[in-house]
């Protein structure tokens, strides 16, 4: 399927799910088509609910993403998923991962599922990523729900960009010292204990307990509520869905979700002077950079004076 | 202690333990005068063979570099060993971990070890750990051992610009699968089975080998070994530290080396660039940033055009 420019300004408003497809492609190329059309649709972002829901490999985040994703449809809601999976190009483990989430979710009307596979070094997982995120958002997804694989830096700094994270930790595999490790610990919105049915579920709320104390809170700060899920038996889905809505609503009342978006705004444009920049330097001054490299390698020059001369 | 410029630039590369630990703690709060310092330094680095070692959580990756070091030690080599911990700053683990580490390899002489928290957004842990390590190489080390503790995608783009990276699996855990999730599999020169005394080590070693079949290998590929270790009881260190000699040799002999460095210098001086113009709009045009995100959050403009007019 084809469309033009104009047609994907047209048709991505209009949530029709293949020009959305399309142009999430186009963005992951870094077509400079894609730009161009994604700053016309800028302002009609800025309305779904951005969720973000990480934890430990094995917590069963894929589950309770489809279930929140079936749950949100009986609500009247539209929603998308943004899978982020930063799997081996040696085995293709995306693809895998992708048929395998496909059976589950994708098989109810309203849910769009798209997988982002790591993009190379540079942080363009994270660009392709709040791009994909965009794109739904101004296609009028009401939820757009992104779920990472990984536990690690890159992983976080893209959940800690949505407005509400979950956190998704299971009893008995020692994920309260290994939620701290990864620093997930200050992001979480809400903490979700999954495979709560399992023994040891008891013992993990009561630990996440201790750890919110030991942290500074001010009044009007946001306790982030601990809900206990089963996401193979549907169990406290409806609970969760409630948990996610009531911090949005905090974040309005509070004034913190504007503090939170003047924030991402300007990590926003500053990653993407990142990118405009990077991509002049390979296209501008390919050859240039091929010589001053070498150069570095010879101890001839140093980076930072290279970097700084590329820069002028 | 309190150092000069000029005695930086003199009792680094003279191995003064102490101006190297004040260098990293300058270069780490971005100060002006530690860049002044790391280029004049720069002529002094690409000597001493940088070893990245990741692997999931539990996989006793601590001690297994410990027991690295002390061999390299007897072996009479300078051992540095930088451990990228992104830790919550809200629990502060990093602390904790690291007087864990220091009990066992700082008591012996010549073992030099800094933790590198996460260092705020933006790719600030990356180029911590990559100042760390050239600072380290400038003084003399030998051997620069750059451990992660997390296993995301910003883990494995540090570790990726290792000279040699040792991937450590252990038996029992899924860690096959694991490893190909979090995208580790094709950086891996040297696979190390730890507690292989374990049950299920033969069968995590079959694994490995499947899946190193599946890729394209040319014949001049190098071929990652697996090692088996029980960093506990201190087996198999000498056998893994062979294969990190073998691959370094590979790495000059193959000329393979010389295209990696390359890379990977092209990739640091781009995030050199970065770096400079990030702080360049965060000090120059902080106001206009401000103003400008929050014009994009009103959606009166879109970030790429704003991105676009600060570079300009």
């Amino acid at each position: 399927m084809k469309f033009s420019n104009e047609e994907l300004i047209q048709k991505v408003p209009a949530h029709d799910l293949r020009a959305v497809a399309r142009l999430i492609t186009l963005s992951e190329n870094r077509s400079a088509r894609a730009r161009e059309v994604q700053s016309k649709l800028f302002e009609k972002t800025g309305r779904a609910h951005i969720i973000g829901v990480t934890g430990s490999p094995g917590a069963g985040k894929s589950t309770l993403v489809d279930q929140l994703a079936s749950n949100y449809i009986k609500l009247g809601k539209k929603v998308g998923i943004v899978a982020v999976d930063p799997t081996s190009p040696f085995t293709g483990g995306a693809v895998l991962g992708d048929r395998v989430r496909m059976s589950n979710a994708a098989e109810l009307d309203g849910v769009f599922i798209r997988s982002m596979a790591t993009r190379g070094a540079l942080g363009g997982l994270s660009r392709a990523t709040s791009d994909a995120i965009q794109i739904m958002d101004a296609a009028g997804f009401d939820v757009v729900i992104v779920e990472t694989v990984g536990v690690g830096q890159a992983e976080v700094d893209i959940v800690r960009t949505a407005d509400t994270c979950f956190v998704v930790l299971v009893p008995g595999m020692g994920d309260g010292v290994q939620a701290i490790k990864a620093g997930i610990l200050e992001i979480a919105d809400v903490f979700v204990i999954n495979k709560a049915d399992r023994e040891g579920a008891d013992a993990l709320h009561k630990d996440i307990r201790v750890l919110l104390g030991l942290g500074d809170h001010d009044q009007e700060a946001w306790m982030p509520p601990i809900v206990k899920t089963v996401a193979t038996k549907a169990e406290g889905i409806g609970e969760l869905i409630e948990a996610g809505n009531s911090h949005r609503e905090w974040l309005t009342t509070s004034g913190r979700g504007a503090e939170r978006r003047l924030m991402m705004m300007k990590e926003h444009i500053i990653k993407t002077a990142h990118d405009i920049l990077g991509e002049k330097i390979i296209l501008d001054h390919g050859k240039e950079l091929e010589k001053s490299a070498k150069d570095c390698i010879e101890r001839k020059v140093d980076p930072f004076s290279v970097a700084q001369k590329l820069l002028d």
